[in-house]
C-alpha cells in the first residue's frame, strides 16, 4: 500500500512538495506564485488561527481591518521600509476593463488609469500609521493594541507552497505606545506568545533571539524572532516581532500629548506569523508515510475504520461505535467514523496515515467478538488492542502523549544539531555535512556576515536571547567578539 | 448630554454616516472608497462570522482559500460574468517599483510589466472553477461544498461605509453538484440559512424571493435573495444565493463521469453575504441616541458603571460587582465593568448608549445601601431598580426580550410598509410619500422594469417565494400578469 511519496532521505524538497499536495493541504493555482489552500489544509490553519487569536485577545489585543491597497506615496515615507518592499510590489494601475476591438476578450481600459498607483499591501505599517494619526491625540488614547488577519502580497520570484508564495495569509499586530519601554515590552511579549504557540500547540521547539541588522525588518530598530529547525537541517524563521521605535510615527506625523501636556512621537511595534507556519508544521514532524500532526491542531483527532462484509455487519459495528463517537465528542475530541463503502479499509488506513490523523481505531469481526478495538498511533505507528471500556481513556492518553512525544523528538533533533565551532573550516564542514545551527563568534559587522553568506549560504538566524557573554574571536575575521550567534542555512 | 447626532427625521443618510463613525464602527481611509473597520465594528463582524461559519459547517460546508488575483483571460470565459464585472475591476499590471530618477520617491518600474494583467477578485467563480476542474473527475468527487472568507474589490464610483465600498469583506460559498436538482436545493438551502441568520441573530426580518432577470447575478440562471427594509423606507439586499446552472462548468470545462460512466457537465451554486450586513444592522434598529444592537451580536452585552467619589467607595462597589461579573461571564454573557476614573458616569452612559450596549447597570451610594442596581435597557431606554439577588435573572430576561423586541419592532414596521397597489399613480404616490415595498403586478418584461426604474427609481427587489398566483394587469403596461412582485427604492 505505497503512498508513492518520495523518501526524505532521497530528496527532502521533493518529499515536502509531494506531501503538501497528496495530503490535500494546498496546490498551485493558475496564478503564478499563488496557492490554493484546500479544505484539509485550511482546517489546520483555522485551528492555528483560533489558538493565536485567543492568545492575542488574552494579552489585550483587538482585531480590526485596514485597506488592501496602499497609495504608492505612503510607501516612500519611511526610507528603509520602501527600500525593503519596492522590489516585490504588485501594483494596481487601472480600475476598468473594456471589450477588445477585435472581439478577443477584455483589455485594460487606458482611460481608466489611476491618478496614483496603488500597491497591494506587502505589510500594513504605512496604511495603519496613516490611520493612527487620526486615532491618537493624547496619552489617554494609548496604548493601541490592534491585530489584523489578512492576505498580503510579495512578488517573490521563486515560490514554494506555504513557505514562500506571492500571496499569503497572515496576522499582523500593530501597536502604539507612549514610551519606548512599553513598546519594547510589547514586542518581547509577542515573541513569547509566538514561542508558546509554536512549542505547545505546533510541537515545534524554537530558539528566541534578535536579528542582526541586515536581517532586520525594513523599518525596525530591533527584530525579535523565533527560529525552528527542519528535519533536513535547515532553519526556518517561524515568527517575528518588531520594535519599530518612532520611525513610523515620524514618517506619518503621529504625535500625542503626554501627561505633562508636551507633544511626543508615538512608539510602535508590529508582529506577524503567516501560513508559512503550515510549512514548518509539515517539515518538523512528518515522515515518509505522510503527515504527522500535533493532536492539538489536527482537524480530525480520531478516525474509526470499520472492517466488515455486508450491511448487517456494518450495522452491528455502528451500534457499538456510535456511543463511542458521542462520548469522544462530548469530551471535545473530533472524531470521524468512516463507514463509506466506496473505499476498502486498507485504502482508508493509507489515507489517514498520509493525512496525519493522530489516532486510528479499527474494528472488525474479532474485535466485535472480544469487545475490543485495534488502536494505532500515527507518530510511532504502534498498534495495540484495547478493551472497549478502556478505549476512551486510552485515546485521551495517546493524544496527550503524542503531543509531548513529537515535541520531544523535534527538540532532541534540534539539540543534536546545534554545533559549537571555533574555526571557519569547522564552520564550513558542519554546514556541509551535518547541517543545523552553528554557534560561532562573529565580529558584529555586516561585511563579515555578507561574506560568510556568500561563501557558505548560511545566514545569522539570530542572536539568542539566552546567550552568555563569552570572550572569543570571530570565526571568519578573527576580530574580537563577546557573544556567539547562530548561523544556519535557512528556508 | 447630546451625542451631536443628526436626527433620522432630519437627514437619514447623514445620521447613518455620523453614527457609523461616532460609534467607532468604521471610517474612511486614505484610499479612495476603502474603509477602515475599527475594533468595535470588527468585533460585531467577528460575531456575525462566527455564527455564519457555524451554520455553514452544520450544513456540511468546509472553508478553503483561493487566490486574490484572477488572470484577465479567466474573466472573459463566461460572457455574462465578464459583462457584469469588467467595468469595476482593479487591475494589477506591474510587479515592482523603482526609485524615481529625480529622487522624488518610487515609480512603477516599466520593465516589470506582467505578461497578463491580473484582476483583484470581484468574486471568485472563475478562479474557483478553474481549480474545480482538477478536483472533479467522477460523481464520487461530488458534491464539493466549499466556502471562503475573503476580501473582494469592486471599483464603485460612489461609496458609503459598509453599504458600498471598493473593498469589502465577505464569504462566498461555491458548490459543485452532480444534478440540477441538488444544486437548486443547495441554493435554496443557503438562502434559508441567510434568512435564519438575519432574523434570529441580526433581528432583521427579511423577504425571501428570486430576482428578476435583469437583477440577477452575472452568470446565474436564478438568484435567490433576502430583502430587508430600512427605517427610511428603502430596501436593502442582505444576501444572495445563485443557481449557476452549468455555465461555469462549460466555461472552464469541468466534467465528471456519472454513475453510468458518461461524461456530464457539473452543476454549480454560489452564495454570499458581506460587511454590507453591518450597514443593514445599523440602519434597521438604531435610533437618534445611537446604535441598538441585537444582544446576540453585541460585543459587550452588559456594562456596569460605578458612581462613586474616591477610591474607598470604588473599592466597596468593586467588591460587590466582581462576583456579579464572574457569574455573568460563567453564563457566557460578555460584561464590561467600566471603573475608569478618567471619565464621568454621565459621559459613560452616553458612550454606551451610542455604542448600543444592550444592558447598562449603574451602582451608586443608594444602591450600595439598598443592595440594588439601576438597570437600563438600550432599546426602550427604560430604567428599573433591581435587587442584587434578582439582577442576573433580570439581565438574562432582558437580553432575550430585547432580541425579540427589536425584531418585532422591525417586523411591524416592515409589515406596515408593504403596500398593495393597482394603478401606476398609486404606485408613484406610495413610493413618493410612504416608501417601503410596493406589491404590484408586472408584465414580466425587462423593458417595463427599466421604464419603471427610470420613472420612479424603484427596482424589483424580488419575486417573493410565498407569492400567491393571482390574475391581474401590469401596473405600468396593463398587460396580463399572474403574480405580484415587490418594488422598492433600494440601497
Amino acid at each position: 500500500m505505497g503512498k508513492n511519496l518520495t523518501k526524505r532521505s532521497e530528496d527532502y524538497s521533493k518529499w515536502y512538495n509531494e506531501l503538501v499536495i497528496k495530503a490535500d493541504l494546498a496546490e498551485n493555482s493558475g496564478v503564478r506564485g499563488c496557492m490554493v489552500i484546500k479544505p484539509y489544509g485550511y482546517a489546520i490553519w483555522e485551528k492555528m488561527q483560533a489558538e493565536l487569536d485567543r492568545m492575542f485577545k488574552e494579552t489585550g489585543h483587538q482585531n480590526a481591518y485596514f485597506p488592501l491597497f496602499i497609495p504608492k506615496s505612503y510607501l516612500s515615507r519611511e526610507a528603509d521600509h520602501v527600500e525593503g518592499f519596492a522590489k516585490e510590489c504588485a501594483v494596481v494601475t487601472h480600475y476598468r476593463l473594456k471589450n477588445a476591438e477585435d472581439g478577443s476578450g477584455v483589455v485594460v481600459d487606458p482611460e481608466a488609469k489611476l491618478e496614483e498607483e496603488l500597491i497591494v499591501r506587502p505589510t500594513s505599517e504605512t496604511i495603519i500609521w496613516d490611520t493612527y494619526r487620526k486615532w491618537i491625540q493624547s496619552y489617554r488614547d494609548l496604548p493601541i493594541l490592534v491585530n489584523q488577519w489578512a492576505n498580503v502580497v510579495r512578488w517573490e520570484m521563486r515560490t514554494r507552497l506555504f513557505l514562500r508564495t506571492a500571496e499569503f495569509l497572515w496576522q499582523e499586530g500593530h501597536t502604539a505606545h507612549a514610551t519606548r519601554e512599553e513598546a519594547v515590552a510589547e514586542a518581547v511579549q509577542m515573541m513569547e506568545v509566538y514561542a508558546d504557540f509554536a512549542e505547545n500547540f505546533m510541537g515545534v521547539p524554537v530558539i528566541k533571539g534578535t536579528k542582526s541588522e541586515s536581517e532586520r525588518f525594513a523599518g525596525a530598530e530591533e527584530t525579535y524572532c523565533i527560529e525552528a529547525l527542519m528535519q533536513d537541517g535547515k532553519a526556518l524563521q517561524a515568527g517575528t516581532s518588531h520594535f519599530l521605535g518612532q520611525n513610523f510615527a515620524k514618517a506619518f506625523d503621529v504625535k500625542f500629548a503626554n501627561k505633562e501636556g508636551k507633544q511626543d512621537l508615538v512608539w510602535a511595534t508590529s508582529w506577524g506569523v503567516s501560513t508559512r507556519l503550515m510549512g514548518a508544521l509539515v517539515m518538523t514532524h512528518s515522515d515518509d508515510n505522510g503527515l504527522i500532526l500535533p493532536p492539538k491542531l489536527a482537524p480530525i483527532q480520531v478516525v474509526i475504520v470499520p472492517i466488515y462484509k455486508g450491511e448487517e455487519e456494518l450495522n452491528a459495528i455502528s451500534e457499538r461505535v456510535d456511543p463511542l463517537v458521542k462520548e469522544l465528542r462530548s469530551k471535545g475530541i473530533s472524531v470521524k467514523f468512516d463507514n463509506r463503502d466506496t473505499h476498502k479499509p486498507g485504502w482508508k488506513f493509507n489515507e489517514y496515515e498520509l493525512k496525519g490523523v493522530p489516532v486510528r481505531l479499527a474494528i472488525g469481526r474479532r474485535d466485535m467478538e472480544n469487545g475490543t478495538y485495534e488502536v494505532a498511533r500515527r507518530d510511532t505507528l504502534e498498534k495495540e488492542t484495547i478493551k472497549g471500556d478502556e478505549v476512551v481513556s486510552r485515546i485521551e492518553y495517546l493524544l496527550e502523549d503524542m503531543q509531548q512525544h513529537i515535541y520531544k523528538k523535534a527538540f532532541d533533533y534540534r539539540e543534536a544539531h546545534i554545533t559549537t565551532v571555533d574555526s571557519f573550516d569547522e564552520f564550513k564542514e558542519v554546514l556541509e555535512n551535518k547541517g543545523g545551527f552553528v554557534s560561532a563568534h562573529w565580529d558584529g559587522t555586516p561585511e563579515t556576515e555578507e561574506t560568510i553568506k556568500e561563501l557558505t549560504k548560511a545566514t545569522i538566524r539570530c542572536i539568542p536571547l539566552d546567550a552568555k557573554e563569552e570572550e572569543g574571536k570571530c570565526v571568519y575575521s578573527g576580530k574580537p567578539s563577546m557573544q556567539r550567534v547562530l548561523f544556519a542555512k535557512a528556508y
